[in-house]
């Protein structure tokens, strides 16, 4: 086993009926005024937003709002709600929504202390400082409520890279899974796919870490479990709350314990897809990579990807386990092939061209622009 | 699933050759003077001493040392090192050991800022301040590293109790899993007791929580594992490490997520015993105990029993899962009985009666005098 370190200083707070206790938690460090950033409006509809006014009125706090975070966030509505967050002075940041909602408040809180937001994604400067960020996570699977990785587009250059750092864990998040309800079927079906990919960049790389490989052979037949019961009962409040717990796991350290700081390879090239095909949902796109790439790299750890396939499918090659988890995937009604994400054939080269264009990709396998084109191919 | 709150801030830095850093973590925080804690001295006989000093000398921090904390930590001694501690006016606390150690630690870093440290346990006065505490762990099994527990016995009193707050999670723990090679192997086999004991405290109040519940097996699973390969080879560093981190996991709060607290019976009994018994190590008492507990209380739960009895021991019955746990501590040359612990009939009454000392026990099911005598009638 390899060395390592843990350290996740996030509190998460989870159930129902917590969303008014993320304000408590602002009051605690007694801020004049913050800033609320939101999606699209879903959460007018849910009634969380309803709960946060009202909490925020009680707790004397001011705050002021942006909305319009984008599902894959974009850089130049990132810099509009900084130049906002600056011009109003916040001394934090509540996002209040999916990860993308989550991610761009954290890419806010470390811009606000340089001069360009971008220039923390291109390695111009280090990650220093950053506000606080709290967060009401209303969709899981992104793992952002309770890690420091905050994941941009900027959508002039095609450029959908990430930024991590200690600095950037949410203080506070918030989880309350009968929010979830409400989501369209195919965003819990993203999101568990999210999650269940996340756990496999990390398991794949495994060896000989019983505890870990076990651990995340525990998130990912959990997370199957949760969504099977959930497409028969959308409002089973006991699998919502499993699964949303499964996926916060899936990305705050402890699924990758030792395992060499996972491949990412499959999120590498899900991230060009949807640089250059931002209506192609993050989860859905990793739905259709995550099987191509299993099927050319398992070679390169077949006992590993031996185990999973008997462990999580019950199938004694990996070749039979691919086939279990499209199969799978289909029954969710998630899309298995780049064609159903509505990428065409001759698209390849140009998406395996921004895969690579923030450095090498593939930590089990380091792949070449030609690799990641067969893997294309046999995604399509 | 019911609902929770997660935190857990400390940093654990975890591998080989791994001590030497945390005094570049106490550096950062710009300590003149701390406090080294410590046993009996095994940590000369294995180099972790003068790799401490080694460290301290080259970040010029200043230290003095307190040596002598027993196995079952008592008050009095835990007095001296405060009062020490008082004197020489440290600012932290860096505790090297097994769990004795750190609780004893945890105690002094609380005491520090009231007027008698027992106070604490009777409940006399909040913990509303702790000296910052740092720790190598020498014996996995305690999950003190990373927890906000302390134990300590009131040996004038026969009372041994606990204290827990967020204040007390250590800032950073160190765990190099290959100093543990040297541990007499009934110490091993102790703290590998302890761990499964924790585990299964949470893992016996579970119903529906499918992910908690999984991962909980995975930790149960991986420690048996572990051991059985240790038997063979004690100085398998992999199984060291595997074991040292599922131990951690064990009580981090990981393993006990929306388990209704846990149940605890098991251990409030077993802190009676050795309140009476210093000389019965904690990991043996807990081996003696729980399977007598979970003989008398399975019916109150019987779905997760049966669960655990398929999912652990591929067995039918709690009855048939509950020998081949106790055919495994025989195996692994732990006791089995009270009698093999030197303990008399005739001081079960006497047990029992201390084991209530400190209110209500047992979460489960609340146990009675009647209850306890029962259970330890079982396991005599």
């Amino acid at each position: 086993m390899e060395n390592f370190i843990f350290y996740n200083p996030t509190k998460l707070i989870f159930g129902k009926d917590t969303i008014p206790l993320i304000i408590k938690e602002i009051e605690k460090y007694q801020y004049d005024k913050i800033l609320l950033l939101a999606g699209g409006g879903s959460i007018k509809q849910n009634g969380v937003y309803d709960q946060i006014i009202l909490a925020l009125k009680a707790s004397n706090i001011n705050h002021i709002e942006q909305w319009g975070v984008r599902p894959n966030p974009v850089l130049s509505h990132a810099e509009s709600a900084l130049e906002l967050a600056r011009k109003e002075n916040v001394q934090a940041i509540l996002a209040v929504g999916g990860g993308s909602v989550l991610d761009e408040a954290k890419a806010i809180a470390a811009g606000f202390f340089v001069n360009d937001i971008w220039g923390l994604y291109e390695h111009v400067y280090p990650i220093k400082k950053a506000l606080p960020v709290f967060t009401i996570l209303t969709l899981s699977g992104t793992g952002s409520e309770m890690d420091g990785i905050a994941v941009l587009t900027n959508e002039k250059e095609n450029k959908k890279w990430f930024i991590s750092s200690s600095l950037l864990y949410p203080k506070v998040s918030v989880i309350d899974p009968s929010i979830q309800m409400s989501l369209p079927w195919h965003q819990t079906v993203n999101g568990a796919i999210d999650a269940i990919t996340h756990t496999q960049e990390f398991y794949f790389m495994g060896d000989n870490e019983e505890i870990s490989l076990s651990m995340d052979e525990a998130i990912i037949r959990t997370i199957i479990k949760c969504v099977d019961k959930l497409k028969i009962d959308e409002n089973d409040y006991n699998s919502r709350a499993n699964l949303a717990w499964s996926a916060t796991l899936a990305l705050n350290g402890i699924s990758g314990i030792a395992l060499r700081g996972g491949d990412w390879a499959t999120h590498r090239i899900e991230h060009a897809i949807s640089a250059l095909h931002p209506e192609v949902a993050h989860g859905a796109g990793l739905g259709v990579i995550m099987p191509a790439w299993i099927k050319y790299v398992y070679k390169y750890n077949q006992k590993t990807f031996e185990r999973w396939a008997k462990e999580i499918w019950n199938e004694d090659t990996v070749d039979s386990a691919i086939q279990k988890l499209k199969e799978k995937y289909r029954f969710w009604s998630a899309p298995t092939t780049l064609r159903e994400l509505g990428i065409s054939e001759n698209e390849i080269q140009s998406i395996a061209k921004n895969a690579l264009l923030n450095g090498i990709i593939g930590n089990l396998k380091n792949l070449s622009f030609v690799d990641i084109v067969e893997i294309l191919k046999i995604a399509y």
